[in-house]
């Protein structure tokens, strides 16, 4: 049957499962509705009941239990996502020199055509020529594997040397949940076969890339950041995501710590230890893409996979001064990826450079997903890159109060980016109101806590309070607490603010902000075992994110410089629905000016070079 | 400023009048978070109490209120729908057969355009010839207009003397809410004077045609058949498929009765009287669309407009032995209709034939909603009927645990058409399994209570209890209690059913059903006051309506009978989305079947006859 009794909460099988023809062993249950038919004075009595505050409780709770409601509808425990997208009904802005890439290709074609479109970028090459820093990338990789300089093999032995001295007793990096040497070890070795036989199957063949434990990826288990949720479900194949990169021939590295299901800001996490920012192993690495950030921050691979629900990926990478990119909600399909929640979140990149996140993004987005309206199908469109390639008359819409609401020291740094764009590229800042940011801020809070708490509930009821942390328990009790009239009314707040940001993009191209309102902080050391509860320092990490989730924006962070501490800094660029080419854009020409005062971290593995 | 603090309630000013440019006097919020930084064993205790039930439940009351979730959010007053739409992703199922009509197109012409699709259609003429009883048809009234037997002004005068003659002390059908002669009166002679010239605009020129009072129509307030809803929201235009049927010519002859809020499936109205059935004034017409149900039914309009949230339309079109039509979820444009939910309430159509429900379809359909998915967007196809039209193969879906769960009356009669349906027309029953009914109708209470509950709670919280009828006062006590996981796992049902459905389709064309479980019970004289609570019949009424609003499938209910009472009998068929053709013409055929039995109503009111 769909439908099974068990103890208290009523578990319904999956749709294929369940048998349709006539002699189906599904029952038929009629209604067998519990409640009086009134009429008359009796029902203002029954009204006046219902309406008092503790007796009206009651006589509800009472008649949703006798009705079924609390045993087929609260204590659900079904696999179906909602039948419920939010919507991003804008046209495409029309960018002008766009590539558009077939949705059919298959994932090493999709990275060829994009690899296409970028070579050669003269402001890269122009600075690349003597930067004081830079990290490998995906095509340095590529090189010296054709070049015969390294293998595919080599550098998953260094890699695997590396991790295990980042997880020393006097560092901790704390960098992974899961890995498996054999299993990388016969990854590197097929495919230092392929570039023996000439073969490699896309520039991504042997290049290390780690994927966050929130996405499925065998041979591992998906943790979320618990110590129970793989118990509870298991991983049994690679997310679609996972698969593309596989079949480009990517060495999947393993599975990368985050906060406990996503639900903190700032990588701690008290199973799996706290990720620690390789710019200085003692402040925080954000989070919740914590390992992600890290290991691209540390050399260990040039990209990384993340899921951005409310800044996941930007903000660690912010804070660990790499590039991260959330795509237009819709874009990556979501197959196989935790579902902690189902209209914020993406999957997205963590990468060395803007590059190297756009061919990956090239590799794992343009999936139509099941059971989705159109709209959402994504458009993989690239920018063509000529090689007089200049991108000129960006406006860039700042609001001021909201912009300067940060540390001076992020302050002044995004400040001088903005000159230098207006200088060397005459950029335009416009300056505009984006209102009620507060209020969206809250929105997403209710809208993103409502579903984990929908999506984990049934699951978590299971367990006993000692597994979860301390951090992870008090979220989920606010996350518990929201009515369905908060959660739609965060609906139409949605609506609201896309209709804002509306008229925001027909001022300009794209919102412009720092992408946090504090660099790295500190971490607490009693907070190592117990996760911390720190909403202020969250929500100054967290201010200029929501929109890239609520409204399923695009947005993309960029390395520009450091605080006096040595810190990272990133810029946030905000985009319209689907307007990756134009992100692009902006961003290759913003990396393009700051390349040059690229630092090397504290911590920093070098997987290439022959020394 | 876009929000104001008024009283306990946040304001939101409309999109349109913020300010978005730099001089803007939207205030910036700078999140001012009120929670203390806690870790180590702090957050453990903090932890504790968060998850005790009592305490537990204060905390999180402070820290939401402390932090202004309750007073940005819960207690926001915005005029945006949820940015959110249930999607309905399958494919067109291909009919033969078919007339696109084009969108672009004005309803005059849409109008035409249909109606050229139907004549002749054969079996009806073959039955016209002789039928004991047939209700008079638009294109009756055309004609009639047309040949000169009578003018729009001469049907407007009767029109209004059997009004008046229906709401007498011995009859009280309180078909209206309300109704102004005078406005009728002009329509109706400008009518008459095109018609003089030789001009008419459309068919439906002259006809007159009721709205329901949920439906903004100028120059009426917009009850919901409440006492206080059009003084907090005032009607100032007429609402899109209003404003298409004037268009056409149309005479608009008032507001019909409805149950209060649409919350209610018996017609019972403490404000506005109780609709009674046409077939017998003794007992409830159904709802909530009683009054355009019972107009039609008593011979008042040829058709009337309904809204069908949860079976509004096809139960009291059963009830009072009419034809009710809704179509699929996003066919017809909600603007100006009462926002009571957003996913599950569509706009449809009460009449006295198949023919007159498509005829209005085509002039009220084909507008693309605006913020919403082109999937969404509607498709006016017509099937194009051919003199020797015949429509075989059909496949009906029947579940029959659900199917025999009506009274013996009903079972009998709609089997007995089954039969007749398979000897005429050799159509077949597919005999499936419909898993898990109850919970979709739960879900779907759970869905549709909690969108009424956040589109008017702000307006209730300023009334007095004593405004509201007390079986309205009971059912928003139940709304409002659901829980943001509530509302979502409702959510994933719809997503689970319309799966279970898409396989259902995959077997059968339609999914066939008795419309209701009951026929008309007898009013109770105590309700009339304060309205009734009588959840076991309305869960008969309701059993097989869920599929229509929760997947948003279109349905028709076609009468086929009458019960030992002589009370009517519907027999309901539920298809694609977008399978109007289809649907059109079985009920056409199950029409010309029927037409032959039809009884006249004990109320009835003759506008054309020259007697």
């Amino acid at each position: 049957m769909g439908l099974i009794f068990k103890s208290k909460n009523t578990v319904y099988k999956p749709v294929k499962d369940v048998d349709l023809g006539p002699t189906s062993d599904e029952f038929y249950l009629s209604p067998n509705v519990k409640a009086p038919r009134l009429a008359g004075f009796l029902i203002k009595i029954l009204a006046w009941i219902l309406e008092s505050r503790f007796f009206g409780a009651i006589l509800v709770y009472i008649l949703k239990d006798e009705n079924l409601v609390h045993r087929l509808i609260s204590s659900a425990e079904i696999n179906e996502p909602p039948l419920y997208v939010p919507c991003h009904p804008w046209e495409d802005h029309k960018d002008q020199e766009v590539k558009s890439i077939s949705s059919e290709s298959s994932p090493p074609e999709k990275v060829q055509q994009a690899l296409e479109c970028f070579s050669p970028s003269p402001q890269i090459i122009e600075n690349n020529t003597c930067p004081s820093f830079r990290r490998w990338t995906i095509q340095d990789y590529s090189r010296a594997y054709i070049s015969g300089e390294t293998t595919p093999l080599m550098v998953a032995k260094r890699f695997l040397d590396s991790v295990n001295q980042s997880s020393n007793p006097s560092l901790q990096m704390s960098f992974f949940i899961n890995q498996n040497a054999e299993d990388i070890l016969r990854q590197a070795a097929e495919s230092t076969h392929r570039y023996e036989k000439g073969e490699p199957i896309s520039v991504l063949d042997g290049v290390p890339i780690a994927i966050k434990d929130e996405i499925d990826c065998m041979p591992y288990p998906t943790t979320g950041g618990t110590e129970w949720l793989h118990r509870v479900r298991p991983c049994i194949d690679d997310a679609c995501c996972v698969k593309h990169l596989r079949s480009c021939g990517a060495i999947l590295v393993g599975k990368t710590n985050m906060h406990e299901l996503g639900a903190g800001v700032s990588g701690i996490n008290p199973h799996y230890g706290t990720t620690r920012n390789p710019y200085d192993i003692n402040k925080i690495s954000g989070g919740s893409s914590s390992g992600s950030a890290t290991v691209v921050s540390a050399g260990l691979c040039p990209v990384a996979l993340g899921v951005d629900g409310g800044g996941s990926i930007r903000m660690p990478a912010a804070l660990c001064g790499v590039v991260g990119f959330k795509p237009t909600f819709g874009s990556v399909s979501h197959s196989g990826v935790l579902p902690f929640n189902w209209t914020v979140g993406m999957v997205g990149i963590l990468a060395g450079t803007v590059e190297d996140a756009f061919i990956v993004y090239a590799a794992i987005s343009g999936d139509v997903p099941p059971n989705q309206p159109t709209t959402l199908s994504p458009k993989l469109n690239f920018p063509l890159l000529k090689s007089n390639n200049t991108i000129s008359n960006v406006k860039m819409a700042k609001y001021g109060k909201w912009f300067n609401d940060c540390s001076d020291d992020i302050k002044k740094c995004c400040y001088q980016a903005l000159d230098q764009l207006h200088e060397h590229y005459g950029w335009e800042t416009v300056d505009v109101t984006i209102p009620e940011i507060e209020v969206m801020r809250l929105a997403h809070y209710v809208t993103i806590g409502s579903e984990c708490n929908v999506a984990i509930r049934s699951d978590l009821e299971k367990l006993g309070t000692s597994e979860i942390g301390c951090d992870a328990r008090v979220a989920l009790c606010i996350y518990g607490s929201f009515s369905s009239k908060e959660y739609l009314t965060a609906q139409r707040f949605r609506n609201r603010h896309m209709q804002f940001h509306k008229c925001i993009f027909e001022m300009a191209d794209v919102i412009v902000t720092p992408t946090t309102g504090i660099t790295a902080y500190p971490i607490v050391e009693q907070s190592l075992e117990y996760g911390d509860f720190d909403y202020v320092n969250a929500a100054a990490m967290i201010r200029y994110q929501i929109a890239g989730n609520f409204l399923g924006l695009p947005a993309v962070t960029v390395p520009i410089g450091y605080d006096k501490l040595g810190m990272p800094i990133g810029l946030q660029f905000i985009g319209r629905a689907w307007s990756e080419p134009t992100l692009l854009r902006i961003a290759l020409a913003v990396q393009g000016l700051c390349i040059s005062s690229y630092r090397k971290p504290m911590v920093f593995y070098d997987l290439l070079s022959k020394e």
